[in-house]
């Protein structure tokens, strides 16, 4: 056996305390697989005296993480506080500067400051490793970076954010409404108390960031992820979606065009006979397209103290056996410029819910509207009056360029029987019948 | 950069020819995720004048792929030719005895000569390969041995054989008997003239076997593994099977005990919500379970030439980068001897299609067997006389060992009304609703 490698871990919170117990429970088995004993040595918290259900004493304490990088006897810091900025990314430099490599399971560090630290650490010989950072219970970083590297990724998307994943199938078996469900999930602690980070699609969009920067080989980008939340999905969308075979999910899509890399994240009508389409509750699901491999998908938990303690000890354990790899797969000097491709250029289907007076003509003058614009539908919806008197009208479109889609939306808001705003849901294909 | 790693492949049919095309197509990409050039220095196939879509010319050329494996200028050996004994073999180990490399595609020779070869690679301080063995598609290995290598797995389960999946795919959509289906499946080239090695499930036992030695780090055991294939798969079962809200697949399981290790192929009903319920056609798909992670599921293509050769390169690209593994994920002197658990010992729900003769009283005679041998039903159904004036009785037993159904079974079989042998498909609860 090699000496053993040393590991200091900086924060204790659910997924610290599982770390130290995968490396506990497993240590054996851990040792055999990657041929040395894998101890913590050190630790950092922001109180010592919290009971975690495991005894720090045996560890070095540090009041300061950042000391703790460059000070601990240790091969390797698990960051584990989170942020883009301060801490985190002080004591990521700093454990750089030293030559120790680090996991950690920070989505917003790597997606944020991820193509700066990727150069500290080939700087330092050293390896950023985040397995944990996207989708705890599915191993897509090893997969894209190692598993599919003989293949052009032609995109990659997926349930990124077990939050809104578990809002929506709830708002989808329920009925109720998302103010409804959003209040439950924090009660339950499936949302936090500021759900925002979640809710609208930023969380999302650093993990679809960092697969974009893996799949194709581009410096990370989460400044140009085209970003919306899942606030404006309404109950009675589900009931339009199901009727016409489809089901509702948050999305993150990422894919590679002539005219450059595609980053967005929103809700979406997918093909209830998908891949995706039975991915519930607090699951992730990661698609990815290659030019060899094909279509291959990856399910697993997205968050949690296990899932997530699960992948942080994978990156230790291959720093262990010395299976070291680039940050994001090619040297950080071979990442090449993100040419990002706007929104309005999107060419898809949707889903548009219009609520209009129920006068003689509405029908006809929306189908003017649309055959105006060129938009060809695939099929239209009138449901029942509502309360008000006023009625539904549900247009699934054809394949359309999203600016010519926008055109004819803000003609038919200016249209005198519209009760409100147009109400628009894209629609992506990403595998079924 | 360093040197080039030096490749030599052995056996040139669509995989030999694809991983060519997969290394010269992207050459550059692949050169800068591994920090080295790869490049392909010698090549032997059964003729050199076939025609291949590429020029062997550059290639040094090798009549014997065994003098090849120790003779060329190569660092890893890539062994295509198949089979589990004779020129595989020999060439396997003739490389490792010159302290190359192999990377392999060939499940048979793994699952069946796999601890003797683990032995042999360590030994020159050689890696064996073969992510291209088990679901060209899916990076299962590299995900079983690195991605959950924290875990204790707990079992491992999957659609592992296309050509069944396919069939059985088929069957269920058209309502066509298996013969006709598999004439058909020939035709296609989706199944060879002689199939039995798929579907009588031999091809699925070889890669659960594999997988089973990676979960669970134990000696690899085909020749333990409980095998039945699909051959007693009826159109009407596809028809029950879908009042009853399961659809019918081929699954390799296998799960760690108290009583030891179950290594299990056959044809069994899953819950038409669940995971596996939807991969149709060619698709493989995998579940893992850990400790920790808890489910987690793969997807992908199971064969054809690009998916394989995706692995393949995948595995090469690994050497290249000197990132190295056990064969099985610990030294081959630390795998356990693998104690098996006999079928008789599983304990689970069935599916039993009985044909009678309609006459009084039979319906409580079944019942009567039953009871007395403990099996409690969750469900039976009675369908319409068939054109003999027989009837089809189904019943949907609660869990129960198999050796008690068994019993029920031999004393059902001797009823005077029986018309044929009890039919019986074993359900499987592999996660869903």
């Amino acid at each position: 056996m090699s000496d053993p490698l040393k590991v200091a871990i900086a924060g204790l919170g659910t997924v610290g305390a599982g770390t130290v117990q995968v490396l506990t429970n497993h240590a054996d088995q851990i040792a055999a697989r990657c041929g040395s004993q894998i101890i913590v040595t050190a630790v950092s918290a922001r109180s010592r005296d919290k009971d975690r259900g495991f005894d720090v004493s045996p560890y070095a304490w540090f009041d300061d993480p950042v000391d703790m990088a460059t000070e601990a006897d240790a091969d390797v810091i698990v960051e584990l506080i989170g942020g883009s900025t301060g801490t985190a990314l002080d004591l990521t430099k700093a454990a750089f500067s030293s030559g120790r490599h680090v996991v950690t399971a920070n989505k917003a560090l790597v997606a944020e400051a991820g193509t700066e630290l990727a150069e500290a650490a080939e700087a330092s010989s050293a390896t950023l490793a985040y397995e944990a950072a996207v989708a705890g219970g599915i191993p897509i970083i090893k997969a894209l970076r190692e598993g599919l590297a003989g293949n052009q990724v032609i995109r990659v998307l997926g349930i990124l954010n077990g939050t809104c994943n578990y809002i929506l199938s709830t708002m989808e078996s329920t009925g109720r409404d998302f103010d409804d469900v959003l209040k439950e999930a924090q009660d339950l602690g499936y949302a936090e108390a500021d759900p925002s980070f979640d809710i609208d699609g930023v969380d999302a969009a650093h993990k679809l960031a960092i697969l974009a920067s893996l799949a194709f080989g581009t410096k990370v980008g989460f400044q140009d992820v085209h970003i919306e939340g899942i606030r404006g999905v309404a109950a009675i969308d589900f009931e339009y979606a199901r009727d016409l075979g489809f089901r509702i999910k948050l999305l993150g899509l990422a894919g590679q065009t002539d005219q450059g890399i595609s980053q967005r994240v929103y809700p979406c009508l997918i093909d209830e006979h998908g891949p995706l389409a039975i991915v519930d509750g607090s699951f992730n699901a990661v698609i990815a397209e290659g030019d060899f491999v094909g279509r291959s998908v990856y399910e697993g938990r997205g968050a949690g103290a296990g899932p997530t303690a699960s992948a942080v000890v994978a990156d230790i354990i291959d720093i262990a056996a010395g299976r070291l790899n680039y940050t994001f797969g090619v040297p950080a000097a071979d990442l090449k410029e993100l040419v990002s491709t706007p929104i309005e250029n999107r060419v898809g289907a949707f889903y548009v819910r219009l609520k209009v007076v129920d006068q003689t003509g509405v029908f006809a003058d929306i189908g003017s509207v649309f055959r105006d614009h060129s938009i060809s539908m695939e099929s239209i919806l009138q449901r029942d009056h509502d309360s008000d008197g006023n009625v539904h009208v549900v247009i699934v479109t054809h394949d359309v360029k999203e600016s010519a889609l926008n055109a004819a939306l803000t003609s038919l808001a200016a249209h005198e029987a519209m009760v409100e705003k147009p109400h628009v849901i894209r629609i992506e294909d990403v595998g079924g019948e």
